[in-house]
């Protein structure tokens, strides 16, 4: 074996450490910039959630638009601008240059960011692509400013220049960027289709888009309420984990852990910890929970386990809604069937609540429209209503929809029929499989629950389908007797010496009459009724 | 529409900044820590791979092994020792337990680990999992010591505790590590494959594995030569974006940015720099690089992209080696036929130079064993010599295997026949799609060069391929002429009065004389040949 010729104190000289920007600015991919048509894609998502965000937080109907300009073969300039709280001054820096510092990530609540990294990975793309900082207009109502925000990558701070007061006027933030390696382009993973889908998962707000070559689209409104404001909740106990409950333990000031877990998690009272004393008897619940140890919080998450408790509060999460998607899916897809279904709230990995919704669109403008004319099925993959543009191959939506027998449901090749299948996952956490957010890990629970709510709707498209196909056989059947009636007419003409024309109005008559009855017994259960219900049908 | 019932003072009132230790703490699934199996994978995987680079750095045979013991349900001891050079006492906190921090990041060197992330992800997922900090003895040869070590997750420190000396002895580390939420499994994602596969891409190493049962196995060393040493090399031109070059230029002490040049990029010569001049008259390049702005910066990447260059160095990349990859396939999948491919080093995104290796082994241990005792075709991927488990359909590697016409190459169906696919790619800088990289982001000049590796080892397997056939068809024609020779000996017998055995004999000897001259025009060029050459065949 050959001598080591390197020691330990040598390689280890060059021993540093680097910033969380340092490593993104080298790994820029990992937050989503990789592709032209993909980066510029990312951009407009990370503005466009933190504007949805900020205004629902506010508690304002959204109007967001996005501007998009050719500077030079793949740089562009993007504008986007919303009537949210807009930001102050103190803060603007570091929540658009500083990554990993935001409102979002120590809440219990459901929102589409909890990173703290999106718009701060957008200024650091902006630097390491035209070398120009962000250019920031904010106004929270009382305070209008505008300025130029960088960031210094070595120390992952905010740099903020050129600070203007300006007069005042309504609330709101711009942001003004330009970014290279970037192209527009109206593809499957373009700008247009991301805002297209965003306003499908998001009704209640109104989106516009102003294309490089001018032209002027827009997304509106289709509902004017607000969603549901989601609750900040207290974490069920079946959510929680050994690490985590030590977390809250020594962050706590009270005297007693039987108060502590009262006072932190959901649906724990006086009648569950003497269930937990039963479990542990060895445990002091009287102690203070600041000096918990880990052998004993581990004893506290095992009985969490074997106690029965009611389900976690729902208020934490905010779905679309069953209403909201069938008229925006109408909207915007304008099917011939559409189906939606609500789950009831679940949990993954033990507590975590989360609830699907799932929607099979049916017929025009449904599934993905290919050069032939036709249209092949495509999945539509939300995560707290924003739309997964990528990474779909490793996302549990993508796994759910791909593991469903469709022939079941009267589809018999999913990729050659005009399908759109609709999912949403929501809730306070949703598990990322990475930093850019574009698809759901594949926790078994998580996409056994997709399954159930798409094969649900799948079963109300089944009856539809069979529905049309019961219905054009009956059109073939009535059109092969109505064949026969011309020549019936002569002979009886011939035979009676009446007139043709009148015996085959007759004939026709009585045939149109009884038809509905002479083959009610072709009609599978309650297909033909699907059929008229039509686009309402569910 | 509402007013806005929140403030934006209200909203930022909670603005909070996190250490990135904190933010794997909540998302550790992006660091491969999802599901049980492929946990305890990750956790293996890290530490391997810092044993090999620490190993090949020092210049040292490395013998690493891997001992996995059962605690409870879903909690193990894992214990992975190496005979490295160890870590320095004063850096073993940080190299362990401080995210974000190695020798590694700021080198342009090919080495498996680059992020600085691995090892203290795995500190932290036991802290998270069973509270318990890391053991480590570890011996430069001239110290040696043991201590506990843990993290804090808040600042993103390490914490080392119970530091012991011991004595001296020959150098190496030694981690041990409790880990909850995991589990061990001989599957395909599990480690028994995983070290399986890193004893194939790294045929110098020995590599021995206890699993929990107790079973003791060992993949022994292949070849008993080190790899050839990466150097560290100067970026070529071609690879370098406006920014890098602005970051190279403030580091720089130089007095004119035409010498900087030359000194910090591979291949730039006084020529070059006359054509810089040339192409951006406007560029003063006597002056001080640490003046450089965006603009000239840009002007002198756009130069270097009107420029002819010299291909960059290939000593930066270290492949695994043609050989090296034939005698490891043999070794450990023992196949019928073997065909590997070196390809040239290639660069992407401009300048990055990469080398792909690819094999595939055919019949015999090749291809995945299914349940019915046939075969079906698996990709063995690998980056750096490091196989990549998971995340498959997002990885370049499979992206470009299944683009290829397989039934052009002799395979009918690439999922129905006893094949396996090796390929390596190797680089100083491996784009990954994600921070836990199992998976290399799907840029189209690396698939592209997959693809045309992959190609070169099908023909090869195609004329093998080919040969089986035609040596199965004469078989079967051999066969047929030689059911005639019984009945003709006997009727030959009747006729001369000659012994039938005697006949027989001599009819057999003709025609087993003649059967190679006989068929000879059926052979497919040199598909015969390649049948006899076997296993070296290429």
């Amino acid at each position: 074996m050959p001598e080591s010729n390197v020691s330990a104190e040598e390689i280890f000289s060059e021993f540093k450490e680097h910033s969380i920007s340092e490593f993104f600015r080298k790994n820029s991919q990992m937050l989503g910039y990789s592709g032209k048509v993909k980066s510029l894609t990312t951009i407009v998502h990370e503005y466009v959630t933190n504007s949805l965000d900020a205004c629902e937080e506010a508690g304002i109907l959204p109007d967001i638009s996005v501007e998009i300009k050719q500077i030079s073969e793949s740089k562009y300039g993007i504008v986007v601008k919303d009537n949210g709280p807009g930001i102050p001054i103190k803060i603007v820096g570091k929540a658009l240059a500083r990554v990993l510092a935001g409102t979002k990530f120590h809440r219990y609540i459901q929102q589409r960011g909890q990173q703290g990294i999106g718009a701060a990975g957008c200024t650091l793309f902006a630097l390491i692509t035209t070398g120009k900082p962000i250019h920031v207009i904010s106004s929270t109502g009382k305070q209008s400013f505008e300025c130029d925000i960088s960031i210094d990558i070595k120390t992952n701070s905010p740099v903020v220049d050129n600070v203007n007061s300006l007069g005042g006027g309504s609330s709101g933030l711009s942001i003004y960027g330009e970014f290279g390696e970037v192209k527009y382009e109206r593809s499957d993973h373009g700008v247009y289709e991301y805002l297209k889908r965003t306003a499908l998962s998001n009704p209640h707000i109104s989106l516009r888009l102003v294309e490089p070559d001018g032209k002027d689209i827009v997304f509106p409104r289709a509902v004017n309420e607000m969603p549901k404001k989601p609750k900040l909740i207290k974490p069920h106990p079946l959510g929680v984990g050994t690490n985590d409950l030590l977390e809250f333990a020594h962050r706590s000031t009270g005297r007693k852990i039987s108060q502590f877990l009262m006072d932190t998690f959901s649906r724990v009272s006086q009648g569950k910890i003497a269930e937990i004393k039963e479990l542990v008897p060895s445990l002091d619940l009287d102690k203070e929970p600041r000096n918990l140890k880990w052998d004993d919080a581990e004893s506290i998450v095992d009985a969490f386990k074997k106690i029965k408790w009611i389900a976690p509060e729902l208020d934490s999460v905010s779905p679309i809604g069953e209403e909201q998607i069938r008229v925006a899916i109408k909207n915007i897809l304008n099917p011939e069937f559409i189906s939606v279904i609500e789950r009831k709230p679940r949990v993954f990995r033990g507590g975590i609540p989360f609830v699907v919704e799932a929607g099979i669109a049916y017929g025009g403008g449904a599934g993905k429209a290919g050069n032939d004319g036709g249209a092949s099925g495509n999945v539509l993959r939300f995560a707290n209503k924003v739309p997964l543009l990528f990474d779909g191959s490793s996302c549990a939506i993508t796994e759910a929809v791909k593991g469903i027998q469709w022939k079941r449901y009267g589809i018999s090749n999913f990729d050659e029929e005009p399908v759109s299948v609709f999912v949403n996952v929501s809730g306070v956490y949703i598990p990322y499989s990475g930093v850019g957010k574009q698809a759901i890990a594949q926790e078994e629970e998580i996409i056994d629950e997709i399954k159930l709510a798409v094969m649900d709707c799948a079963r109300n498209i089944n009856k539809y389908i069979r529905g049309i196909r019961n219905k054009n056989l009956q059109e073939s059947k009535y059109k092969t007797i109505m064949r026969y009636v011309n020549q019936l007419s002569s002979d009886l003409s011939d035979i009676t010496g009446r007139e043709k024309e009148e015996i085959k109005k007759s004939l026709e008559k009585i045939i149109e009459g009884r038809y509905e009855s002479l083959f009610k017994e072709d009609e599978g259960e309650d297909g033909q009724q699907l059929v008229e219900r039509g686009v309402t049908g569910e």
